[in-house]
């Protein structure tokens, strides 16, 4: 689990409610139901007009990477696919065959399972980067739909706010009426920002930022089975490799 | 039908209307003539100076994917084109004319013609590719009709809401007048902002996300028929149309 | 004349004008000379820094396109462009000599010299290329000086508004000064918006797709230009050009 | 110098001050010490911290040609060119050496200086192509120092407002302070825009497009040197850099 | 240590207390924990929700480059790297080995092993290309760290204004209540837009620009490194590094 994460979450949600308690107002006063209302169903509406099931659903998905996102351990995995190259190197590249089921990683087999068929140098870099390039734009796509909340929000905290206001601008002459009025305006308009700012927003970067990351590892893959494909000596593959650590 | 668009706008719909009789107001502050009219006609407006007659029409033709996307069966259409170059591998390149005009989809179809036709691979990249791209910068051109609809309806709305709220200053004096003013201006900013996010911005959104499908659809046609031009084995190709999966 | 943008510009007006009167506002209080004065000289003003006269000059040339954009019949060109690789191949190359002096087209033109020169199929795409490139970022440089002008002028509209805000504060004293202070106010307001959004930005957006739509124009001669250079027949190259149709 | 720029600073200053005056407003009510001291601090402030040394030398040293752009005359460069090329022809890159020393053009003379030392033709290119990479990268550096400026004046303005209107808050008591605080408040938010959009963000506008058109210039002559390093004949190398003019 | 830097973030400083005190302002009236509570707290909230420990780390690493940016002597480097392929001509590329362990810069230093290993200059250029690419990409995430916080503490500090004006509403009739209210409402703003303009966004700025400064070295070094693999004469080698200059 990243534990920066959680803490980020923490020191988001204490950031308006213990900041409300010090500044002396009352949790209450932070608490509307139709504000919340307005901004949630209206963030969904917008964001579920422009998203087709699938993407929704890797979207979904997807949300688990920004507790837990995948464990990438680079220096290990150098050391696997220069163990492959010397493999390869002594047993010619059908000696790979048998480490193709244990492989975990999918990405990771498929090369291996290229360079077992004995694919050209040049198919295996097509095929493989074909891949990486479809994971990448799907996992923007999916990023997109929080980053779309994140847009959203905010502009529909503000149609929250004006509904509110106007509720005011009607009952101008019954002042009992004045306070719940201007509170849903105001609530409306926190809600719709603290969801983009603290939520939505910080979503989609993490899922892009934990993307990127998978494709610069599957990007080190690549590298190493082409090297191999390409018959380079262990030695050399290494000191490319070596480029994707610290 | 995409069923997730319908949940959309209905959800983005009552987010207004339930959201502002949970808070108490009535319907009629939210209906106002003066304000729709500025909104509508100074979007349109500023739309249809800038958009030629080609692309509106092209745009109002794209509205239905919002809707109505075309489906796409990514499998069944591997299966096809490794059917196809089974097809080419045993009765030669000829042996596909008979497919042509059974062919529905006009970009496979013109693939299918420029094979049988004896093109060079590389010919038949270059044509298919230039398609891609045409197809690609039309669709964003319709899609960027309703994003520009998304950017100056908020400004408008602005425009309306300044307009009664200077018709309010000028009958400062007769405070009867104050109420129907206010309205106009507050409701003309909802207007602005809501038909910007809960329907322009998600349509144009749609659209080109329903393009960039498509794109990736073809690009996996031109990827087969490429690869059957240039007698790759069918194997070789379903590994290299995987990609496209998942 | 582009029927289209005309109905814009008439809709953008009436939005203003009609939605003030059936707002039962009177046409007056959205006339103001300071107001208009402030926004326009302030966004003439940092326009005239940022731009050279010679963009300057190309600017106000372009903008004719807003109202009367080039016709292009693609289809007419095709077939004009087919003609001259069926005279290619029957009279050689020197055979389109003839053709040079009528053809009104100046980029065509430039392309038929280049094949009657007998220039490398190479050199032909490098130079009409470059031709294409040049012309883009010009234009896009011409489209650029409206699109700053658009976002000029809603801050200086800003400006203008703060300068009434302050003369009503140093008048707070003397009420019957109110009134022409907030009145400036709101209406630079206005005018700086509704300038940008219904004029400025409209206009930018349409020379830039006018811009676009050249530049494909001629992508499809230089695409059929070079295809005669390299001795395609002219069913292919009928194949390649039908790509621009539809 | 650019007349075009001074009526441009002329307009711009006019637009607030002749405004002002028609509003019927004081000039000493949009003179105020505190706003434009913090507006200005503020803003080199924030680029101080952001910028190099050696950058903010060369932005201040490129800030003159917003007023003083270099003088580009592309038809007698053509002209010079294409002479050079029938120098070559007649006497041997070597004949080009007595030009070198009277090229006022420094990038124009490391191009003789490379055809006269007879580097390979892609040599020349790679060089060149550097030169104009760094140039470009480096004046870009150069501009963004200006943008940085109209993106943090207007901000810091906003903190001068509200540091006025605290002040107002903290007086209530005492009105004869209102009319100071509110005064710096908005003067400050006027200096913040009107810094930006008059004067920051034109000069570095200006200074990206002169960079542009000194790119493309140099381009220019890349072009006409590459191609005499080929052997191209005179007419050839005319119709190549013709593109350019107009 | 970056003179140009502390200065900056002295006058900023000082832009406010300074522009404070000017305009007759009390210190204590800019103090006000709960505020500054929610705008960090907020701040660092959603910035941990959407990084890496692993990117925390290096952008607290990078924070350095601010007040001490890595000094760079271009003039020296490109005499050492002459040095070298003189070495390089006289004693083969094996002469170089001995400098490998003298040289500081580690990429410089792969860059020599490289060339003492007789890699092909097509894979030095390809490893060290890596190198640099990867060195880009993860500085500016690191660099985004501080963006992403001056793109959020301004939409956190206008959360902390809206809590504390909910606060004001509910206290109306209590008017000893109003002063604390408004000024955590208006102090919030403040701290949001003060933080981002005056050290997130800065900070953020500067650790692009000195991380484009240590690319744009490394290309030199890479540069003359290829220029000595592929055997260039030093007087041509020169003449490339050059552009580095100025």
């Amino acid at each position: 689990m990243d534990i920066l994460t959680v803490i980020g979450i923490v020191l988001g949600i204490s950031a308006i409610f213990v900041g409300n308690y010090l500044d002396g107002g009352h949790i209450a006063s932070l608490l509307n139901f139709p504000a919340i209302f307005i901004v949630l169903m209206g963030t969904f509406g917008a964001v579920f007009v422009q998203t087709s099931l699938v993407t929704m659903k890797r979207a979904m998905k997807l949300l688990s990477w920004v507790l837990f996102p995948p464990v990438i351990h680079l220096d290990k995995d150098i050391a696997r696919i220069i163990s492959w190259s010397i493999t390869a190197r002594q047993e010619g590249l059908l000696g790979l065959e048998a480490l193709i089921e244990k492989e975990k990683n999918k990405f990771s087999q498929k090369g291996l399972q290229l360079l077992v068929d004995g694919s050209e140098p040049e198919t295996i870099r097509i095929v493989l980067e074909n891949d990486i390039q479809i994971f990448e734009s799907r996992s923007n796509e999916a990023a997109k739909v929080f980053e779309s909340m994140g847009g959203y929000s905010p502009t529909i905290g503000i149609i929250g706010a004006v509904i509110g206001l106007i509720h005011v601008m009607n009952n101008l002459a019954d002042p009992s009426m004045l306070g719940a009025g201007i509170a849903t305006a105001f609530v409306a308009t926190i809600y719709g920002v603290a969801f983009a700012n603290l939520l939505f927003l910080p979503c989609a970067a993490k899922i892009k930022s934990v993307s990127r990351s998978i494709v610069q590892y599957n990007e080190m893959i690549l590298e190493g089975i082409s090297a191999i494909a390409e018959g380079d000596n262990p030695r050399s593959i290494d000191l490319r490799l070596k480029s994707y650590l610290n």
